[in-house]
């Protein structure tokens, strides 16, 4: 067995090692962010982690927009997790000779607006009353999101990002982007992510939503921390859960085997019968440990909101003022975010005359794929990010 | 405006008109039914309606076997019922002249055991103690429900049913059916229906179960009459009505217009901003209103643990013994049914030799196309319900 130091270290050399959050604060008053939906917010706290080194001439930066429930810990580990921690969430892409090989680009990820792992959301407190804000916080878009995470690429000495790459809302986050700053970026990665949710998108929020407010814990969001609506909230997190997961893959996984025995039990009472339904339980409750219920209402409404087509007039006109190269991928068997919402980004891509490439990657896994499915995001991003690297290096050659 | 004796008329003529909803007892102790799952249970109160005549020879029986929520009021009206009530839920398929032809058939439809709109449940009174069975009314399985239909069939004095048909956790007491009575049955008609739910399905049972039982009105079942986990069953409902749409017809029906605005408000507390919201509040509202949360546990359970083919050895062990043509019917949009799962009984029919015929339908509808594309139903069925009939007749006329 490998003593604790061994395995410190073997941690430490293998991808970006320990990583450390750290923390920027922007729109300090009287520089608020001004709000989509109305409103002012300031100062905006905002967690985020960085790997690799920023070249000099700062032009080889990725911009890392996490998904729903997601953090600012995309790699590595801290040094104080304990043996058995799970390093960063896309730990398998980062780092030295990974697809964000960070010997040749600087990786940023910050936690969204609205979020509860460090950056500014609905349980922080509101400098204003000395309270936590709760649903005092301002309403937040996508857009805003966006703009607090080009203040901070800004923040970083960084005028123009080398890519932009997220997946399902991190996706939605990389084309708002591309329409709200086109000259931030030089690429643009978006995977299994919408132009707009679908309605049956909004219908799976809305019913999480009404699981975590009609929670007596809930109370109009008045909860304290560490208590509140965990009932409400992990059936939130189970009915989501399902909707990432495929048919398939959740036949795979547990098809219709039994949790603690080999025969039906035949009884009401065991609360827990099959395999999946233990899974289910399972996620939810380690959801409620690491994750805020007025920050879900939050971030899932600014999904629900999302609307390129009508917030822009049209998506050519969102998506035609940017220069950046697109590589757009959605999974076979994503019932979430579908290949022909993909389609609905790479028509209008087209039809503006972008460069742009597009993939339906065939998995079994449903909307998790691009969490899951490393090897097809290694293929396809890496030589996309070489093509972007290499077309800066030379009209870097160029001008000089 | 009709005057109310207009409407009363106007009812009584089309289809079946005035309908009452009738009661059996069966099972009346010492003969207990046996109960798959252990146990037995007795008396059983069974509610049930009729439409038509039964022939002297009691050959024109049809036995509709309702979904998981449905009820014994498959047709007409209720002398009582206000002008605004609907029909019975399955009413543009029977009355004279329709699919179930009630001047040629005699049909039958019962509320299921363990179900809560009139034959014995888990809100009945258990007789032994004078108090609602609640969480100690007997686990029950699809076969129970079946055996307790067929006791009320040769209640009414019929010995074979020229057709059970149903589609769901109907299809699935359909199938039952053939395994468990081969020869009480000359035809079978399973629409939308599995051998065996999927482990999406028990996923979304399971979450729906959750709802209920972490709501703190649900008591560990004891809650009173009338009271109960309201928001709990309202939720599971929510989520099950979504299996039960497809995203296109979410997409249709709701797309993502607005409730009450022309604009997004952006404010985090209307509670509902959506049209979809709106309607999935309203859908879980109403079935709180009609349906108990004890027996939707119970229902759902039985549907989870509905499994043929590990219940008979094999699927074809399980449907070799009955003589019974077979009609099998998908929907290309069925989600939480899929035609896949319908190709397995096939194929199953299709090695033991049977008689079957199958068909996908298309419809945008999802699950639910099997109460909505009356049409498609009627040009199916009505021909295979008359090549049943006719069978039947020549039958006669031969012995004679």
């Amino acid at each position: 067995m490998a003593t604790q130091q061994e395995t410190a270290e073997a941690r430490q050399h293998s991808g970006v090692g320990f990583v450390q959050t750290q923390l920027a604060t922007l729109f300090v008053p009287p520089h608020w962010l001004k709000l989509a939906g109305g409103g002012e917010l300031g100062p905006i706290q905002v967690a985020y982690e960085t790997y690799g080194e920023l070249t000099p001439a700062k032009d080889n930066a990725i911009f890392i927009c996490h998904a729903l429930t997601g953090d600012a810990h995309a790699a590595g580990y801290y040094e104080d997790d304990d043996e058995k921690a799970k390093p960063g969430w896309w730990d398998d892409l980062i780092g030295p000779g990974r697809t964000l090989d960070t010997d040749k680009y600087f990786v940023i990820c910050a936690n969204v607006l609205g979020g509860c792992q460090g950056t500014t959301g609905p349980g922080s407190i509101n400098p204003e009353t000395n309270q936590q804000y709760r649903l005092n916080f301002p309403f937040i878009t996508v857009g805003d999101i966006v703009e607090v995470h080009s203040a901070l690429t800004r923040h970083l000495g960084i005028d123009q990002l080398l890519a932009v790459i997220g997946g399902s809302l991190g996706g939605m986050q990389v084309l708002e982007w591309a329409a709200r700053f086109p000259d931030q970026l030089r690429s643009a990665i978006c995977l299994a992510s919408a132009a707009q949710l679908s309605a049956q998108g909004i219908a799976f929020n809305a019913v999480g939503r009404r699981a975590i407010k009609t929670d007596p814990e809930y109370k109009d969001g008045e909860y304290e921390t560490g208590a509140g609506p965990r009932y409400g909230l992990a059936l939130a997190r189970m009915i989501a859960h399902i909707t990432y997961l495929s048919d398939q893959s959740i036949e795979m996984k547990f098809g219709r085997r039994l949790q603690d025995h080999d025969t039906f039990t035949y009884e009401m009472l065991p609360e827990v019968e099959f395999q999946v339904e233990s899974y289910l339980h399972y996620q939810g409750k380690r959801f409620v440990e690491r994750f805020d219920a007025n920050s879900y209402l939050y971030l899932t409404r600014a999904m629900d909101y999302f609307d390129l087509e009508s917030q822009y007039g049209s998506l050519t006109n969102a998506l035609g003022k940017t220069d950046a190269r697109f590589l757009i991928a959605s999974y076979d068997s994503d019932w979430l975010f579908t290949t022909t919402q993909s389609k609905e980004i790479l028509r209008a891509l087209i039809e503006c005359g972008k460069h742009v490439s597009f993939i339906e990657l065939k998995s079994p896994f449903g909307h998790d794929s691009f969490l899951i499915e490393i090897e097809q995001l290694q293929n396809m991003i890496t030589p996309f990010l070489e093509q972007a690297y290499q077309s800066r290096l030379m009209e870097s050659a160029q001008k000089t």
